[in-house]
């Protein structure tokens, strides 16, 4: 079977299954993920879903952002770890924006965005929505595709360990285990560490400081995390959307 | 005792106070809120609150800003509602910057803004973020005031109705009780329905339609609002924000 | 009689009456009026004059808009005093773009500026011709209240002072008048001191220095001021702008 | 004797005299000026002006901008004029912004900004004061023309026709004489007819229509324009100039 | 004859002759070009340029755009020479935008760019595929003159010294001899010294330092440089634009 | 030994080697390269050659720039093709000014940006600028591949087919020697066909048709292009590349 890659078709690939496809973007980012895994994790696993969905419904991933907005302190880490590339919101919004505007130039009709970087989603739905105004005809989705998975799936994941809430689940167990699934030669288990912040501020403080944070970079702990639970989670979450996809494109 | 609105004050009021003074940056909107609740709800709340926080910390409040950024279906109703006046981004993130700037410029070393629309607050951070680079010395905090209510007061509050979850949470019990505090001649409990989406949809479309919310802008019920309600609210916020300046100035 | 202003209306109040009606947005300033006017005089003027004019003529007033442009040393006493919060020249161009374009997607399709600081009128001409080149069919007037006032009135307000010139009329006779009879709880007569410069340069100097101004930050004299001048100004510019009105609309 | 002019200069011209030199930057526009003036009527005065300045003052003459802000309609004619070339306000302050900087950049300490055109002066402004905020070592002074001539020589130009105010001193006696004095070649006074508006109207309206205006593009009368006049005003304004940097350079 | 430089034109002579004219604007720089050419050599040039082929075609040509996009080390000598002003790449993509928006609002169907600067012209490209977008009607061109000299001419002109390749023709033969055809007047010839760098580098390194280039800012010879050479190229390239226009408009 | 790509690093990973180290970034596009190369060529190619280099010089590969600036019909076949994915030039001017200050802010002192997409380049450029005015301790290096072969291996490259010189040679011999090279898996030589255009037209035109270039968008042969070549090609370039390092760094 042919790719869902557009980076790996032709233009003439992806002439031929432009029409009626769903064009998919996965947007990321550089950010830490504590001692034991990559960089790209928000990268990887907005890119290992879109590919899986891609392959169950008519779709084309376009290719990943790989830059995303700034990393808060208590949602990713901040700006303070070394390795974390943080975009102003305007160049986020203006770069989403002319990705959107051009698969619409090219005749793409539907488009879905999937978030894999929690600070990023009010950047991408500002560009969506000056897209929108000037395409009507055109149906954009985005999500985060923690915002899907069903309670059974997380009970099964977080059999022993509490779920500490989404924005304190940065490098946790779901990131870990679908990092695990989708590219377990970029984890290093060996050098993960029990950590973890106490809790959410409440609130949001400049300029920003290591001592919000661990030294580790880890708001919560990973343990449990299985490529297993990995692949649990990657087909929920993958189900879900083919759901979604199909009630509304 | 002399005004805590910045408005009020001459330049010479302003001026002598100033010096060790945390200016509290009211931001709101203009957006629907019901059939029962003002437009400007966002406005009223976070207005009062300053006020009450500002007469306990050496506080001044600036300026409400009153149009703030775009209302999302699910978590505001959405642009389709007569009366919500819509910011983009870029509008919310320079003018929150000048803002700031100036208020620096002038002297203050500690700004507190108190958010009273959720979809503003990415690009109230954003803004922060950018002047905070430059002005290292300047601490400067933002808060969402439903990010700090007490769980005793929260039990109190939804003693009959169960907590939709903040999202949902518009012109429900909190704000509408918080409304009934502040402003009770702007509120019409006459016209309270009994309505509310069922939940959210764990993503966000484009463009929006009205089948997302109901015909009457409500997300979720308001029943067993009331002022009282909303005093308890308030001094429960102000108490939490009192303790959180006092730590971090 | 029911609320002109639109932030003390509920959406389905805004709704009913949007159809036809003129919107008028004040547009102020925060910024130092002398020893003894508040800083948002230029907000509380066309603010008031926006309701009177409002009850006139089928009118809904927005927020008013109470970030201004920048004060210019020769006609607002420029940066240095503390307490003038100064925006950019882009925000506001965007901040009044916004509200514009907001208004108009809600139907509206008359709407006047009420302006009341004389720094900010380029730039909301310069939000109102891009707005109206994509809204041809939208009508949009923009004044300055001290360019409609009758000169009968003029020699009434001015009948022991001379008048200084546009330029130099700040917090001297018409807008401490004004604030008299619109927010009289908020003027300090008693800290009135006589003070002004001695006309203006005939050019702009960067850096400002306070040498080009006076202490005070008053340009001209305010003696003489009083509430029945306030008055007489205010029913002379409501008459002019419902004149003006009536024949553009 | 050399020339002042920055573009007739090798960059070892500059480079020699650059030090302790006043540049001056004349703005002027590309707008209509009536049957009998060419389009760059404001560029050819704040040029000559300039050149006359530069050889009193230690002078550089930098390259004028040619192409200004928005015409209006009650003070220029406005945008419905073919000829007439408006920039958006943007465009203007970046423009200025950036020629500013490379002055600065060179080494030069003292700037004057030359107007010719009514509606430039608010963005330069802006420019100016983004600029002087980086660079507080820097003097700048801005200026229209028109602002400085004295009371002796307005009453010899308007002997006979009454002086109509700046706004519709458009193509007007004013600029007449002064093209006639600098580019005689330029003008068709055998075009010229009497015509004009009534006078102001006290506020702005969108979108513009040329019933504000007149048929010809002329808001005042331009009869009485001489060459003569031209060197009057020419010398006139020259000498206040030089007297405003001889005090604040 | 009558004039073909739009400035020149009263609003009534550009309106006579709009309707089918190819506007041609001239893009030029402020810029050093050696010790014996001027700083708006690439203005002389375009603008020399633009005149000829107006003059053989229906063309008006508008005001030069005197400022220009960086000087770089290697094609110009880079920012560190005093008199070269820089603009930023947003100024230049929004100035030409505005330009070419204004003509064609004023009816203008066919423009032709004129480029005399090498760094300009992927801004200019920039502003012309925005304009495109919203006027598919128009017909854009932009060249750079030296991209149609005829193999002839070249060998012509280039009979004694190589040709080094575009980017160090930089006050070398081809501009020398242009400006001496146009402009002789401001040539200083017997500045004139032998000078250049030994080739381009490959590569593009910040900070500039003025170690890339020479002390005089020749980066190749202008030996053999006559303005008869100058007359053979202005002719040669006027014809081949006279052709290329012929065919596309 | 381990990897050199920063995205498959922790951020412990990338704390220990940024000392000292070459931050190498990548920038490539999304552009067609006709019937047998994919959307990615240039992406491909860039960051190959990044990695190459990374291993020679401390370097660690930033993630690869995959979406850039418009691509031009004769350099690149135009927007016209289906999966050419256009950025906007401020788009991308704001994306690479975002990623220069954040390595920046991480204690990297030496950046080479490797460009794969010839239109690119300006706009780099300016990114660099911008940066480096505020960074002038930071070296910064920018090079297009094509710009450093050397010429032994261009001969043996072109060793049947005449070098159409660069701004032609689009999925021609070099680009589609190094894809077989780095990626012979997304390489279908088998849809090769010979297709290509006479030649440059010396001007741009707008709007963009597709008779300026072929059907296929090729604009040049790749009839002999191996994957040996391309081995010959990476090495050459990564030879001289690490020779400027070198000597520049």
């Amino acid at each position: 079977m042919c790719t869902v890659f557009m980076q790996e078709m032709t233009w003439q690939d992806f002439n031929e299954r432009k029409d009626g496809a769903i064009a998919i973007l996965p947007v990321g980012s550089t950010e830490q993920h504590g001692p034991m895994l990559p960089l790209s994790v928000d990268s990887i696993i907005s890119t290992g879903l879109a590919e899986m969905i891609a392959k169950k419904v008519n779709g084309i991933v376009a290719p990943c952002v790989t830059y995303g907005y700034k990393s808060a302190p208590l949602s990713g880490g901040g700006p303070i770890f070394p390795g974390t590339i943080d975009m102003n919101g305007v160049t986020l919004i203006d770069l989403i924006k002319d990705i959107l505007e051009e698969l619409i130039r090219d005749g793409i009709k539907k488009i879905f965005i999937m978030n894999g970087h929690y600070e990023n989603e009010a950047f991408i739905l500002e560009a969506m929505d000056l897209v929108s105004r000037e395409h009507e005809d055109v149906t954009m989705i985005e999500s985060s595709w923690w915002d899907v998975i069903s309670d059974a799936v997380m009970k099964k994941v977080f059999d022993e360990v509490d779920y500490p809430g989404i924005e304190l689940e940065h490098a946790g167990i779901l990131e870990t285990s679908l990092t695990l699934y989708f590219r377990p030669d970029l984890c290093h288990m060996d050098r993960f560490v029990e950590d973890g912040v106490e809790g959410t501020l409440g609130y949001n403080i400049y300029p920003a400081s290591k001592c919000e944070v661990t030294e580790t970079g880890l708001l919560t702990t990973a343990r449990t995390s299985t490529g297993e639970k990995g692949k649990l989670l990657a087909d929920d979450i993958t189900e879900a959307y083919v759901k979604i996809m199909k009630k509304r494109f």
